[in-house]
């Protein structure tokens, strides 16, 4: 018998889904699959151009299977191993994580090998809370024979598309993976053999047996500075700078200080230090986050899960939070402003109501 | 002996500074004069059209007095029995009040007609605490022979100038009065004076024993639903409808509370009915309150006083504001960000610093 290599679907071929696609083809223990919307044809007859700090210049790369949607690589016949997500995850928007994999899981579970064979979802994406659309749904589609498994992701990397099929790479690729339920022993494994799929000599793959406690550190920066950055439309070395004695010490300190309760009210203790490293990291840089990116594009925001999914937690826990809040409902608003410029909210100025 | 009507000089000459010329113009028992800058031409040559909801259509009026500039009403040798200021209050930009009117403050003590004079220092402008520029300045030019007195004026009036010398009054003027120290006798007096001066059988101006609570009541409005707007960029109803169940209870309401409860930390007691008929009011209007429309023409909003200076009180009183503050802090950078696009403060990209 031989050894077949396991085949990775990869979901959302932006900046950071097709190094993350590069990397599993580079290390070549699985065969990759990937999700290629708007640059298909153009990934088709000549592949990705990628400049990447890890991997240097590579002219013309082409994934082991493309598809032009996750329904064609459901039409495909295939058992996806693992389906790897890299897209951005905004519940409150036309496509919701569950809604993107629904037509993979159920053409794996009508597809599925043998009794012995497991499909490993991973979700390599921001904020908190984001397993439990995808729990829901396997729980409306599994059944017991179907043994999938949730593995978490948390990516720290600088990749960005642009151009057609054109990616400019410019930090390393650091990755943290474990379990969503760190009891979940085959979800523990498949996270190990994951890790070494993913492994290559440049890049940073590691096992973490407690990804949800990475995933509040990295909330440390996104519920905060990201969010501010966001709302009033400033890099984020200008915010500081416009608020000389009050950005850090009136909206960052205080924002950072209402993620550490809440995540102490889970049990993880966030070395405070934390805050004060965030806050200096990127002083000098005149940098952009990816929530202020987003309003600059007129893209919907990963508003629920950076902080509306933080917030629910403080509710249950009874954690005070009042700066987050308001950061919070201001971004509700201006998330209302993206819709409707992208036409999918319409407001009608004659009732002053909302009619869609 | 004969009487002489005393001689008023309003600065600012937009919407509001217009129509408050022109009610006393037309009440007829004072001279008026009027700073006009950039219509100073046209307003010299053809005089101001006003559309007015009080007054009906007014043709080619002039006031008594026409200056360019501050400057050159100080320089005209007139004595200013009233110095009426209805210009933002903005102690942050390049004029603040205290700049402004200072050619006149130093004019009229150089004029001073004789020891029994005084001359009446009305401020009709938003926010609290303005008085005490003005006051440092009167301590800094006046003597004691110089008897003036601080009017406070709240002013409710749509009016806005449309175009050079044409005026669109859309709602009724309405002006409360009074001294800022209720125990100014002669600021008492004063006011009563105005108020005779002012009251024309359209509008409706009345005297007020403690105009700052009547600040603190239009605070109610200006401190959170003007500075939400401004933040968020969108105009009330959408914010109220963006936000259906976030937008009154989670930023509105709290933000109320806080004004509430600072002002009765210095013993006003502001029915708490008021938050509510004030949410209401403008539910089913499509409004853009000034604060939004400052930040849309990228003008300097009127922040320290709305907002910066309620602060300052809760801070002296111990008094919890969190909302208000995250509020204020995010307004900070806005209103540097509205700098740097004015010219006024300049940002290097290269040390991220601001150099200016």
């Amino acid at each position: 018998m031989t050894y077949k290599k396991p085949l990775c679907l990869v979901i959302g071929a932006g900046g950071v889904g097709v190094l993350t696609a590069y990397s599993l083809f580079k290390a070549d223990k699985s065969r990759v699959a990937l999700v290629v919307r708007s640059d298909y044809e153009k990934c088709l007859s000549t592949g990705y151009n990628i400049q990447s700090c890890d991997y240097g210049e590579i002219k013309n790369w082409k994934p082991d299977l493309i598809y032009r949607s996750v329904e064609d690589a459901a039409k495909s016949g295939e058992f996806f191993d693992y389906i790897i997500v890299t897209t951005k995850n905004i519940p409150d928007g036309p496509s919701p994580v569950y809604a993107t994999i629904k037509p993979v899981i159920k053409s794996n579970i009508k597809n599925w090998p043998s009794l012995n064979s497991s499909c490993s979802i991973v979700l390599i994406q921001n904020g908190i809370d984001i397993e439990h659309e995808v729990i829901d749904l396997l729980h409306r589609e599994g059944s017991a024979k179907n043994k999938f498994n949730l593995l978490s992701g948390v990516q720290m990397i600088g990749s960005i598309k642009v151009g057609q099929c054109e990616i400019k790479h410019q930090s390393k690729d650091s990755v943290l993976i474990g379990p969503f339920d760190p009891n979940d022993q085959e979800a523990v494994k498949k996270s190990h053999e994951f890790v070494k799929m993913y492994d290559t000599p440049e890049n940073f793959v590691t096992f973490d047996h407690n990804v949800r406690f990475s995933r509040w550190k990295k909330l440390m920066y996104n519920a905060t500075i990201n969010t501010m950055t966001a709302i009033v439309h400033l890099d984020y070395s200008r915010c500081l700078e416009f608020g000389k004695n009050t950005t850090e010490a009136g909206i960052i300190r205080p924002a950072m200080n209402e993620i550490m309760a809440i995540a102490k009210s889970e049990g993880y203790e966030i070395d405070p230090e934390t805050a004060t490293i965030l806050i200096e990291a990127d002083r000098d840089l005149v940098y952009k986050p990816s929530m202020l990116v987003d309003v600059e594009k007129t893209q919907l925001m990963e508003l629920e899960v950076i902080i509306g999914n933080p917030l629910k937690v403080a509710k249950k826990n009874n954690v005070a939070t009042p700066s987050l809040k308001m950061l919070y409902y201001l971004l509700v608003i201006i998330q209302g402003r993206i819709k409707e410029k992208q036409g999918t909210l319409i407001f009608d100025e004659n009732t002053a109501r909302v009619v869609q």
